[in-house]
């Protein structure tokens, strides 16, 4: 980043999560974020289109991302190793945010609305997974069951990798997760990791 | 049911899906709901807090079964087993429901706020399976994915069970999908069933 460029959304994103936390969510204003980044609402509203938007803008750019991995996942890759593929495509970029996703997490944790639009994000990127597996010739149902089963084990891998003090990566733990949902989906006993 | 009984819980039911249907969730009013029931509004509130609840009023039950079967499995059970032991209790209450359920989707489909109402009703179901599998004692990530795995199965199956023109019931689907997500999450191929 030059110093011409402020990294406005940055600064913009970090003031919310700060504001989000110290005063709850519904009580911050779009004001009092810009306020807290020096910058201007004009500016604020140039980045995100509310307050919201502001936890939700990565949702197009993950989900880019798995269908990008799953497009490119070799021919002979089985449904189940490309949307693995996907969630390690995710977990590189998203392995150096953790501190920001801490703190989006514990925003949304507390806002009965924000749990709702973070399901929603959940089940249209499974419904784009799915569509890339269709996509490589995968049959219906089973594109459907790699998708739902892959947006699971990342879901349970990213709760893993915030509530960990570190050890592991969020691959490390996706990987993990991948090999237990076998086990468990095959009836077999699974060694807590 | 006596002759003193109208079950007016299912008549109110069975006008609301109609009506949901010929004019749109949105357009409809309890009031119509009622009339079309031969019934009053006050009967209508006495059975439903309000016409979204229409849809969503089988939540509780089907909840209380999961658990129950969960709870019921032989102790000797995998958490997957117990999980599946769970979709085919509620499969056979669901089975001679099939219009009803085809009109209920069809109807949450067309309309983005139930969407999002069904979202969290499965996010509900599988929060409550794997609390019923942490009581039977299996470690945490194991009965989170067994209860993910077993929701993802149970919406997916439900679905072809209502594209399809009743060949196989919903217990017989269900446990297909429950085959089939387990060679795929094995990354072995999986004829389409």
């Amino acid at each position: 980043m030059g110093r011409w460029e402020p990294n406005a959304r940055g600064r913009l994103e970090q003031a919310a999560l700060e504001l989000y936390i110290e005063r709850g969510y519904e009580q911050t204003t779009v004001a009092e974020i810009a306020k807290r980044a020096g910058l201007t609402e004009r500016t604020f509203f140039r980045h995100y289109a509310d307050k919201r938007e502001v936890l939700f803008a990565g949702a197009g750019a993950l989900q880019e991302l798995f269908v990008s991995a799953v497009a490119g996942a070799p021919g002979s890759a089985a449904p189940i190793e490309a949307v693995g593929a996907a969630l390690e495509a995710a977990a590189v970029v998203l392995q150096e945010r953790r501190d920001s996703a801490r703190r989006r997490q514990t925003v949304i944790a507390a806002n009965a609305e924000l749990r709702e639009r973070e399901l929603i994000k959940l089940a249209s990127l499974s419904a784009a997974l799915a569509d890339a597996l269709r996509q490589r010739g995968v049959a219906d149902t089973a594109a459907g069951l790699a998708a739902e089963a892959g947006i699971a084990v990342f879901k349970i891998a990213f709760e893993r990798w915030l509530d960990e003090t570190g050890r592991r990566s969020l691959a490390q733990l996706i990987q993990e997760s991948l090999d237990e949902l076998r086990d468990v989906t095959a009836g077999r006993p699974s060694a807590e990791r």
